[in-house]
């Protein structure tokens, strides 16, 4: 029978874009399929918009030489902003961290993508992320703190311990995020982890 | 604070992607930024091939004259194939429908895609709905059997009674799918509606 056969269904072509659609984060077959539908569908609001959009990310997308931010600029937005702290470098893990970070629009410095956390099971060493060129920028003077902003996970926390042993000499305050409870977060449904962590932490009020 | 702007977060083109992105069923705006970081990031194995492929659909993709169904060719490729039975005509109320007949693979006739089903409420009328083209289709005499495949919903079934109503002098026989327990379904998960359908539509052994 070739009714399995996607190609039958809906042309080669169709049938390609579910399929690289379906290995996208978040989306599998059945959601790859729907959202071709949609795009089809709406061919001038959503196919050719999003067709071009993705044309342009593809010619003109590229990391940033300084942080490892993307961009579409060799030298990202935020490492070009004057208005930027060049005092303070956060360290994160991924791009999306430090997309997070900014959505939460407190820190006015620069940062420090590293591309992952270390882990010898899965080969990560301090080369591959970057480290040393991190030690280079901290070592060159402007900077003054270093807040290391790594997910509460050991691999996380072992690159955390790993880096400020790294910037020990390059004379910068090394920090790291507080860790407690979680802003709207009820005790009752905490772990015991970040319960135990966040009394360690206490503060007088 | 700049900080909730996504355009100071990643550039314009990139933000704009996801946005895009984030407006997809299936998708909202936090797995629209994993995703396009994922491309970004796998640019030869993911961003430049899906660019690609959105790019051959945007310009390739059609509605079928014929039937409803989205290919590359202006008749699509379940009309144009010789072994397919023209005397069975399947309606669908969507091309994702006739996707999951196909995937189902029993059906060997050609389809009509209805795009929608009548709704007095959102003012889906039969025009809008391509049903005197399957009036046309059903009498034009190859046709001797019309399979209504529309969703057990109060509007699939209004609609299947007005179909079934059009086709009464085309001289075809009109059936539907047949309503029971799902293949691999528990009675205890069923819902009251099923299992009295399921009752009511009894075979003997």
């Amino acid at each position: 029978m070739s009714g399995n056969d996607p190609e039958i269904q809906a042309g080669r072509e169709i049938s390609r874009l579910i399929e690289l659609m379906a290995k996208l984060p978040g989306l599998g077959p059945r959601s790859a399929r729907r959202a071709v539908l949609q795009m089809v569908k709406k061919r001038e609001l959503m196919l050719l918009p999003l067709s071009r959009a993705l044309a342009e990310v593809a010619e003109r997308a590229r990391v940033c030489v300084d942080c490892g931010n993307i961009d579409t600029t060799d030298i990202c937005a935020i490492c070009r902003d004057p208005r930027r702290d060049v005092a303070t470098l956060c360290v994160v893990e991924d791009v999306a961290d430090l997309w997070a970070m900014e959505r939460a629009a407190v820190f006015r410095g620069r940062y420090h993508v590293l591309g992952g956390v270390l882990s010898a099971l899965d080969g990560v060493t301090p080369e591959a992320l970057r480290i040393p060129r991190l030690v280079d920028r901290a070592s060159g003077g402007e900077v003054s703190e270093v807040v290391l902003a790594l997910g509460a996970t050991i691999d996380g926390q072992t690159t955390a311990h790993y880096i400020a042993d790294a910037l020990s000499g390059a004379g910068v305050a090394v920090t790291s995020l507080a860790q407690g409870v979680p802003v709207g977060g009820e005790l009752d449904y905490l772990d015991d982890g970040t319960i135990s962590a966040a009394l360690m932490a206490r503060k007088a009020l």
